[in-house]
This record gives structure tokens, sequence and C-alpha cells, in this order.
């Protein structure tokens, strides 16, 4: 049989070598591909159309896209108006907040941003984030302007941030939290706002600062003489209202304006049922005025003041990347949805900016939303014109609507956020995740256990902690195989799964299913040892024939450093004073480029690296039978 | 062409997968295999031998032995005594502590340990880092009494620490600790001690008590009135003696005792010089007073008050593992040598019993050093009864020796400490690191330059960060490949290396050389696609065969979790909606196990799944030819 020659991959220099790697770190997607061979005029058009994609899509607009766009982005609004009032009341904030926040940041994220689909806004999570983390050293109750300054302030940290990550091409970065850990958090955050409604749900004005599980059901049963049947009552009928509008949405796809629609009109019956019955003198606490016209410029209120730089810094990075991972995943969704293409680091300039930009007006963290970008792109929006209208709906509201929610009671927007939330809790992905990884599963358990008791951002930590301990443990006791022979053919599989795999006589063959680096190496060999004098012990018992060659099927060994060097040289040395010689069959390119450097292959020599564990197995075969 | 089926692993129930994972990761060398099928009776013996090792050899000890034994005994125990004096200096500890750490734990190691040739001892490393972690709350000079009770606390956690490591099986963190760190780390530590010889060495009386390198130089150059010609004269003069004898013993490997027998003989000339000068009223300081007798029980000076735990927890920790890196590293390269094995966990115990032990006898960290047991195993030790008479040796010196050293002179103490930890500074290695791999040998530097300029812990920090994040790194950016077919056989090998090789017309055959986990699932679904996008062009402008199939080749895809078999799925149908098939070649069983539970297999069909590229391409070739 033809024994064909290991090849080793050029040797590059250090130079070119550290530059690909380089590229490939940070432009994986080779975003200047359609750059190349265009005359100077055209780059400079493509520029601009790359930092600014409205001028992409804008000039081929067309009246029929916009006839969709319009009732998409009158549908997002419907629902846009009465989540910024509630989410602002989430974070601490005054309610108008939440509008403001509506309006700029999707204008900003239209003309910069490349999804189609996302709708832009305050969201959930974010909004509790930033609430719960400013809230430990500065009362939003008796400090509110300092408070106001520190929100706006983390808003700008949080844009610099997610602008950095997209600029610097460190969005890789938010890969780092996988989707069981993702699974996890959202449902446990999920639950801590939900928690935290019982406040306006129960009517209760004395309620615990801490957001932990124990904490709130402690506080809510404490105060069980603060609790109002009126809020109560109003509270329960208005949150079974809109679960029942969600529940109609998820069974019959096409009717998704139902639940859309409920939010705002769950508003409107409230605010009317109030203003009729005055029961805000009855003790259902409700919003108060709201200062009419658009976002007053901000950029005087950011407080850079050393005091609390850590505190606005770290809230800033937290809530940023948070925010970033839900927008690139919304934004990913439906891009795989629809077949086309985002640039992930762009979308995260795109979010920053608009960040900063709000920053600036009176908004605070915003990001692509999944639960309004969903209703979207069901309510056929085609470009982010969607967005557009949905600010223009807002702004109408700011300039003319305000006076109308002064009667909305806090309960309805209480039942809202939770009904917008408890979408966020994805059990059947859990369980999916319980059936095919084990260890996923822990880390989604440990993420959600994290949230609940301890605290959102330690909850997180743990469960990145944990998923990337899974990743080393995999490479510190990587899985390891005995090969035989398919009979008639040159394939090698493991004995165990493959019952038609037989073995060689004289051979040990081996595969190993992990990079050799100083992690495992020593388990390595000490594996290797364990196997080898086991058939040594198997040959002697049964009288067959005792292994003369050990060969090792380097296909799975993805990469190998200095250890793991050592440890095949050392192996080699002391396999062959037990009287075996160890042969390497296929080492991938990376693993032939180390070991040429490193010398080695001398060492191994010609019959000790084959390209196939066949093509080894059949030319030590006919040296073995040569031997008496 | 005969197609075989992929077989999945049978699937196991999740306990027993369970308990086969933690077999694996906590008892990979089986330790116990010894014990199967044996009596009872034999069992207990065998237990027995197995907790202490003496059991096992002594029996079999004959007098041709205890030759060897006593002679290797003599030579480690002529340097022991001056390291000992000299290490406890380096610790801040009086220098009778280094010597009663010369007794006691050789004895509790002959008992326990498993190694032949490991002499015990302190160290340099260890006692260096002891030092600088206590003096940082407690100063030797103000508060002696206080300090020898914390660094007796100290060698009892280090102790404690070691022994769990091994009774949890938990010794594969010190492999956490790579070949580069280790090389880097040891230099540094190496240059650190040095510099801090140059107190004795120039006779200064006030030094940094820093150790930086800056802090020490500008130490040095700033106190240059306090330089006494003649310490620096006699220190000169010695230190060029010892190095001149360690020279001669690394070019003539026979020689060794030369090197060995250096130490001592630098003491006891020295000291007669003083002696006979009368030198230290000329400035020389000396040793002084050193009281008789063996170790007196320390277990009530051991301090577990709140005020110093956490330091002395702290202490313990790092020292303890440091010194077992540097234990198990010498004992594993003996037996390597040697040809026997060392059950790292048996020796982690062994090791960490010996501390607590001498904790409790006035005896500070220890463990096997590499230098003394190089001289060990070249002066010709069989067993460790070696350890005994150089225990032996230093009780007869403790006893009736210690006025002898009154005299000693301090700077040749320093000299002596110089010369042994020259030993560490490895240059070829680090060169040959450079050579194989450059990451590698940032870690190397890293450690190297943290370790001076910032802290020893801080440096074994940073370099175990960067090695950590380079196993990371590989993985979220994996190598990926095209392959091509070897004409005349069903070998497909990377088309860059290989020029034989050659593209397989309507076929994108590409290999993924990592898991595909959370960390790089988003990269490697655009990398795929761009080269689709990349094929299509090619085959456009060229008018080639434009590709249907994508062929995964699973051989380096060592494992897989939840968002990689998103991905994998992701991938099916997007592909197919460009009109390509997506098809998995010889996946690994842990990949295949993850694939059934996710009900992913039906999904890729009969005609998506293949054992080999090779049987793919065949397979779906003729289904090609027979479209038009």
């Amino acid at each position: 049989m033809e024994v064909h020659k290991v090849m080793a991959p050029q040797p590059k220099t250090f130079l070119l070598e550290f530059r690909d790697r380089v590229k490939e770190i940070f432009f994986p997607d080779d975003p200047f591909r359609q750059f190349k061979g265009q005359p100077t005029r055209m780059k400079w058009l493509l520029t601009t159309q790359y930092v600014f994609p409205i001028l992409q899509w804008g000039p081929t607009y067309s009246f029929k896209l916009f006839k969709s766009d319009i009732i998409s982005g009158l549908t997002i609004a419907s629902l846009a108006i009465p989540q910024g009032i509630s989410y602002a009341k989430l974070a601490n904030l005054p309610p108008i907040i939440g509008l403001y926040s509506s309006f700029v940041p999707p204008l900003v994220y239209a003309v910069l941003g490349s999804s189609r689909d996302l709708a832009v806004g305050p969201v959930s999570i974010a909004s509790l984030i930033l609430g719960a983390m400013l809230r430990q050293q500065v009362s939003p109750v008796t400090q509110p302007v300092l408070y106001l300054q520190l929100a706006f302030t983390a808003t700008f940290f949080a844009g610099v941030v997610q602008a950095s990550l997209g600029v610097l091409r460190l969005g890789f970065i938010i890969d780092f939290l996988s989707k069981a850990t993702l699974v996890g958090f959202m449902a446990g955050a999920a639950i801590i706002v939900s928690l935290q409604q019982l406040k306006s749900l129960l009517g209760i004005e004395h309620f615990t600062h801490n957001m932990g599980l124990v904490p709130v059901i402690g506080s809510v049963f404490h105060r069980r003489d603060e609790w109002a049947w009126q809020t109560i009552l109003m509270g329960v009928c208005f949150l079974g209202f809109l679960l029942i509008t969600r529940h109609i949405s998820m069974r019959k796809p096409k009717l998704f304006w139902v639940s859309a629609a409920a939010p705002l009109a769950s508003v409107i019956i409230s605010t009317l049922l109030v203003f009729a019955f005055k029961a805000q003198k009855h003790g259902i606490s409700v919003i108060g005025h709201l200062q009419e016209g658009l976002n007053p410029p901000s950029w005087n209120m950011l407080n850079f003041d050393s005091t609390y730089l850590g505190l606005v810094a770290k809230t800033g990075a937290v809530t940023g990347i948070i925010s970033l991972t839900e927008g690139i995943a919304v934004g990913r969704t439906f891009a795989a949805l629809q077949n086309y293409q985002v640039d992930g680091n762009k979308e995260m300039l795109a979010i920053g900016l608009m960040n900063v930009a709000g920053s600036c007006t009176s908004c605070y963290v915003t990001t692509g939303a999944f639960s309004r970008s969903a209703v979207n792109h069901n309510a056929g929006a085609k470009t982010a014109v969607s967005n557009i209208v949905m600010a223009a709906t807002v702004m109408v509201t700011l300039l003319l609507l305000m006076p109308l929610f002064f009667y909305t009671p806090n309960v309805v927007l209480g039942a809202i956020i939770i009904t917008a939330v408890i979408g966020l809790m994805d059990f059947p992905a859990a369980i999916a995740i319980w059936k095919v990884d084990k260890v996923d599963f822990l880390v989604c358990l440990s993420a959600f256990l994290g949230v609940i008791f301890i605290s959102v951002q330690d909850g997180l930590a743990i469960a990145a902690g944990i998923s990337l301990l899974k990743v080393l443990l995999q490479i510190t006791r990587p899985n390891t195989a005995l090969l035989g022979n398919l009979r008639g053919t040159h394939i090698y599989c493991n004995l165990q799964h493959y019952k038609d795999a037989s073995r060689v006589p004289g051979f040990l063959i081996l595969s190993i299913q992990a990079p050799i680096y100083f992690l495992n190496s020593t388990y390595i060999r000490e594996r290797i040892s364990r196997w080898v004098e086991e058939e040594e012990e198997e040959a002697h018992d049964n009288k067959t024939t005792t292994p003369h060659y050990v060969v090792l099927d380097m296909s799975a060994v993805t990469a190998i450093d200095t250890s793991g060097i050592s440890v095949l040289t050392e192996l080699r040395s002391s396999l062959s004073k037990r009287g075996l010689q160890l042969v390497l069959a296929n080492p991938l390119g990376e693993v032939m480029g180390k070991l040429q450097r490193a010398d080695q292959i001398q060492s191994f020599g010609t019959d000790g690296l084959y390209l196939t564990v066949g093509e080894a197995v059949a030319s030590l075969s006919s040296s073995l039978k040569e031997q008496p």
C-alpha cells in the first residue's frame, strides 16, 4: 500500500503569522471584502453607506414599503408607550424618561442600524439592573436629582462601552454568554422583576430595597396590613386580561395584534375607570402629573464626579453589555429568519452611539427588545422606518397627550410589566437543554438561582464561570478511545461504539479527543501508560500477541503546546524502553508545525509519522511479519 | 462503494454517566486496580502498604542499599545544613528553624513518601514567598514572636491544603501551572532572591522591604555609604568559589560532589577566617549564638487569631501550592528517569502531612527540592533512607555542633543562596519555548516580568491567566481548513499543505478543528457562510461547478454543546434555502450522542451523516451525476 508523507505547513515569519491571527480574531467576517478592486470614489461611497446604512436602503424606499412600516410603527408605538412608562418606574426613574427613551434612540438607530426588524426602546432587564445597581448607593426618593444625573451618566458609559466593543471589534466577548446562561438569567430576571411588581399590585408602601427572593417574600407577608383590596382587585383583573390576550396571541399567531394592543387598551380603560370613580381618593395610586414637551437636553446633567464615578462606570458597563447581548441576539434571530446578514460589530457601534445620544437627550439605556421586535416583525415591518413611525407617534403623545395619563393607576403598569417579562421565561428551552447537555443545564440553573437568591450581576458571573470551567474541564479530562478496524476497509473507529470493528493484533490504536496542553499532558501520559499496561496484562492472560506498536490517532488533537510536545517525546522514550514504538497518525497542520519547530520530527523518524491510521497499520504490519 | 452507518454511543443513564465522569476526573490512574480480586486480608495489607510506602520497600531493605544511602545521605546533609540556615534567613526566621526543618520533615517523608530520589527540606522559593507575604503585615524585627507563630501557622495551613488536595484527588490543579509559566516564574523568583542577598553581600543595614526590582536597585544605590568593603571582598571571593565549583560539576558530571561539598566547605572556611581574624569586630556580621538541642514542640505556638487568620490562610495556601508544584515536578522527573511511577495525589498527602507535622515541631514549609534531589540521585540514593541519614546528621549537628556556627558570616550564606538559585534560571528552556510556541513564550515572559516588577503571587496569577486565555482563544477562533482529495485514494487533507490534493467539483469540504461551543458557534456559522460565498463567487467567475454539498469533516470537533447543536441545525436550514445540502462526516461519539439526544439525527437524514468524508463524497457524487 502506498504510504504518503505527512506535510507540515509552510513556516511563516512570526510577523506574518501574527498578522493573520489578528485578522481572524478581529475581522472574521472580512467586512471590507466588497471594497476590493473598486475605484476610490466608489470606496468612499461604500464607506459612507457602511457607516450610515440608511443610505443603502433609503434611496430605494417606496410607498409600498411605507404602508407596511406605518402599520407596524403604530403597533409598536401602542406597546412602547405603556412599556416606556412602566420600565422607567422599574429603573426608579420618572415615567416621562421612558417616553423620552422611545423618541430619540429609535431615530438614531434608524440612521445607523443594520437590522430591519429591530424595535428599539427601554427594556425590562436593563431597567432592572440600572435601578438595582444605582440604588445601592443613591436613593431615588431622597436624592432624585442626583439619581437622575447618575442614570444619564451610566447610560453615557453604557453607550461608550458598547461603541468601543464595536469599534475595537471585540464583539466576540458577548459570545462568552452561552444560550444556557441567558435562558437561566432571563428567567431569573423575569422572576425578580415580577416580584418587584408585588409592591404596586398589593398597594404596599414600605417595601424592601433588596431584590432577592427571600427579602421580597418576607416584605410581602410582613406588610400584610398595607395590602389595599381595591388595588389588588384592579391589579388582578387587568393582569388576568393581559394574560388572556397574550395566551390568545400565542395560540393564534394571526391575532398578534390582540396582545400588542392590550397594554394600551388596559391603560386607557383603567384611566377612565379611575377618573370616573375618582379612585385615587380610594387608595389607588396614580402616575400623576407628567410634563409635556419633547426631550430636554441633558448633557449638563452628566455627572463625572469622582465620588460616584466607579458606580456609574460599573453600572454602565454591566447594563451596556447585557443590553447589547439582547439587542444583538434579537438582530441575529430575525436576520436568520429573513436570510440577511447583520454585522455584529457594526450593530454594537449603532446601539452604542444611540445610547450616547440618548444620554444627552434625557434618555436612559435602550436597546432592541425581543417582544417589541417580534411584534414589529409580525406586524409587517419592512425597514427601520417602522422605528421612525413609532418615534413620531411618541412625539405626538409627548406634545399633546400627556395630561391623559394623570389618572393612570400604577397597578396597571405593574400588570403590564409582569405580562411582558413572563415571555422571558423559556421553559421549553430549559427542558431541551436538560435533555441534551446536563452540564449546560447546570449552567442554566446556576444563573437562575444566582439571580434570584444572590444578585443579577453575581448570578451572571457564576453562570459564565461555570461555562468556562466546563470548557476547561473537557480539555483537562479529554475523551480517549481504543480504535479497531472495520473489516475490509481502511477505516478505524471506536471499538466501544462499533461492534463490527475489531482489534489489530500487535497494535494498540488510541485516539485522543482534545488538544494536548499543559492542562492535560500529565493525564494523557498516565492514561496512555495505563492503556499499555492493561493491554499487556490482557495479552499475557489470554496468550494473544503483545502490542509492539502504539498508534496515536491525532485527528482530534486540535492543538499542542510545549508541555504537549515534551509529553509526546517522553512517551516515545519511555515506551521504547518497554519495547514498544510510539507512532503518530494524521497530525493536524498546527501540531506538525510545532513538532517541526521543536525539531522532534526527526526523532519520530520515517516510520513514526503517518498520514492515516490505515497507512500506519499497513506499513508497520509488514515489518511486524518480518520479525520472528 | 459500501457506506457504513454512523453509530451513536449507547445511551447511559444520567447517574451512570456521572459516575464514570467523576471516576475519570478524580481517579484517572485507577490506583486501586491492584486490589481487584484479592482476598480481604490481602486488601488490608495492600491498603496499609499504600498509605505507608515504607512498608513496601522496608522489608526488602539490604545492607548494599544502605551503603549507597549512607553516602548520598551524608552528601545531601552537607548541603542541607548551610542551605537550611540560609533559607530560614530568606524567610526572616531564626536560622535554627532551617535546621529543625531538615530534621523532622525528612523523617515523615521517609515513612509516607513514594519517591526514591526526593530529598526533602526548606526551599528557596517557598521561603521567599512565606517571608514576603508575612512581612506585609507583621514585622519580623519588632514582633519576632508573633512572626514565628504566624510562620508555623502558615506552615500548618500549607500542610492542610496540600493534604486536602491529595485526599480529594484534586491534584490536577497543579497541572494548571504550565511548564512555560514555571520557567518564567522560577527565573523571576531566582532574580528576586538574588537581589535580596545584595543586603548581606554589600553589608547594607537599611534595606527596602519591597521585593521588586526597582526598589531593591534603588536601595542598593542610595545606601552606597553603608557598603562595607570587607563584607564585599569576602562575599565576592566565596561567591566566585561557589560559582566555579558549580561550573566544574556541570562540565564534569562525575564531579558532582564538588559542588555538593562546596557550601559546607565555604561555611567552615569562612567561620575559621572570621574566628582567626576576629573579623566580626571589623564590620562583618555573623550568625551569632544558636541554641542547641532538637526541635521543641510548637503546637502551642499555632496562632489562629482572627486578626491574622486571613493572612496565614492565604500565605499557607500560596506557599503550599507552589512548594507542592516543585515537589511533585521533582518526584515525577526522577520517576520518569528511573522508570517507576509516582502517584501524584499520594505524594501530595505525604508532603501535606509532613508540613502539618513540621508545624507542630518548629519547622516551616518544606518540600522536595530540585537541586538537593539531583545531588541525592547523583550520589547514588537508592531509597528514602537517604533522607533518614540526612536527618540523623542534622540531629547530630543540632545536639553537638551548634556552637561552631557562632562565627559564620551572613555574607557567605548570601553567596550560598545566590549559587543555589542560579540553577533555577533555565535559559535553554526559555529559548526552546520561544522557538516552538510564541504564545507560551509570552506566558513565560509575563510570569518573569510579573514576579520581578509586581510581586511573586501576581506574576504567577498573570501567567496562569494568560495560559487559560490562550486555551479559550484557540477555541473561540479555531483553525478551519478546506479539504481536497489525494488522487487515487480516499484520503482528504488540507489543500493548503498538500499540493497533491485537489478539489472535488460540486463539493465544499471543510474541516473545523475545535469543539463547537457557545464560545465559537457564531464565528463558525459566519465562517462557513463566508466559505460558501467565496466558493460561489469563484465558481461564478471561473465557470466551474457551483457547490451542491457542504461536507463538514467533524473528526476534530471534540465536543459540542446546545449552542453548537443550534448552529448546526441553523446552518443546515439556511444552506438548504440557498440550494446547498449540509452533510456531516465522521462525528465523534460524544457529538453523535448529543445530536441523538437533541433529536437532530433525523433532520440530517440518511444522506446527511457519513462515517468518513470519502464515503460521503462517493455516495453523494453518484446522486450528483444523476442530476441534469
